[in-house]
């Protein structure tokens, strides 16, 4: 049996999680089927489940390497600047679409919303981190306690990436800023 | 040939209506088969589509009952209302879920999405129609434009009803208080 550096593992691993982004972004998640998943990532299906089990848990490990970036920019500008940023580079955020279907998905099967919310834990903790660092910068209102805005902050992002995937970008630059202001507490004229 | 009285045609339109929407509700919108749907309304698929012509047509009358529907409340008292209403009666709103599930309908498919929007043009309208009102009597924020809180509103619903059809409602009460007041540019302890 040949030795396989672990190197040269991840290497494999990191080409299957880019070929499979671009492959459900084109085909949706249902319609990204093993055969496609294996033209998108130049890897046999063997090689493919090796490294992830099954369909759902590769569409899972994408959906947390998305979660640690933005966890990354909520960390240092907030999560209204992630959403600029897809607003900037719709381009980076293709897939972003298949957000749209998986939320049946996430309704009918527990065991796929369970493990959907664990990967998304780390961008929660992410905002509500950085929501009390601004409170405590006074960056924050004072009048709506820390829950509510990270639930107010979270469905907003929700409907932003629905008109994201709709190409319906009209005024949410504006928008945006809007929402920033909501969580300061303050105007955009001021 | 028998001859049929229009208000007799209007009840048998009502009745499709009803038990359509109980259908999409139960099934979603592909789950609905024709079958489905005859059961569901107790009329004959030559009695359905007599009067609505074709599933997409059904779908989109009741999308525009709901829009025509919505767009009383708002002018009465605004789109947040609309979500608070929502919010407290789930059961009024199950086929919401359908939303999530049209969604990818409305990005794959231009003449779907043609009729959908025009079909909730009237609710558009009863929303600018409202902040416009809302602004002349001094009830808005003056540094935000209304296109800009249109599109703050509607956006932000989008994310609302996805979280409504997870099932997802945690502080969503809350929420909906600092839409209102993001709105008017006040504050909930003032």
């Amino acid at each position: 049996m040949p030795i396989v550096s672990d190197s040269e593992l991840n290497r494999r691993r990191h080409d299957i999680l880019v070929g499979a982004r671009r492959c459900f972004a084109e085909h949706g998640y249902e319609g990204a089927t093993v055969r496609l998943l294996e033209e998108a990532t130049g890897k046999s299906r063997g090689a493919i489940f090796h490294h992830f089990g099954d369909k759902e848990s590769l569409f899972l490990a994408l959906a947390r390497e998305d979660a640690a970036r933005q966890a990354e920019v909520v960390a240092n500008n907030g999560l209204v600047e992630v959403m600029s940023e897809m607003l900037r580079h719709p381009e980076r955020h293709d897939w972003l679409a298949t957000r749209l279907e998986i939320t049946s998905l996430l309704r009918t099967d527990p065991s796929f919303a369970a493990r959907w919310k664990d990967r998304q834990s780390i961008l929660d903790e992410a905002v509500r981190a950085r929501l009390a660092s601004n409170a405590e910068k006074g960056r924050l209102r004072k009048d709506v306690d820390i829950d509510t805005l990270v639930s107010y902050l979270e469905t907003f992002m929700d409907g932003f990436i629905n008109r994201l995937a709709l190409g319906d970008t009209d005024n949410l630059d504006e928008v945006l800023k809007l929402v920033e202001h909501s969580i300061r507490g303050t105007s955009p004229r001021s």
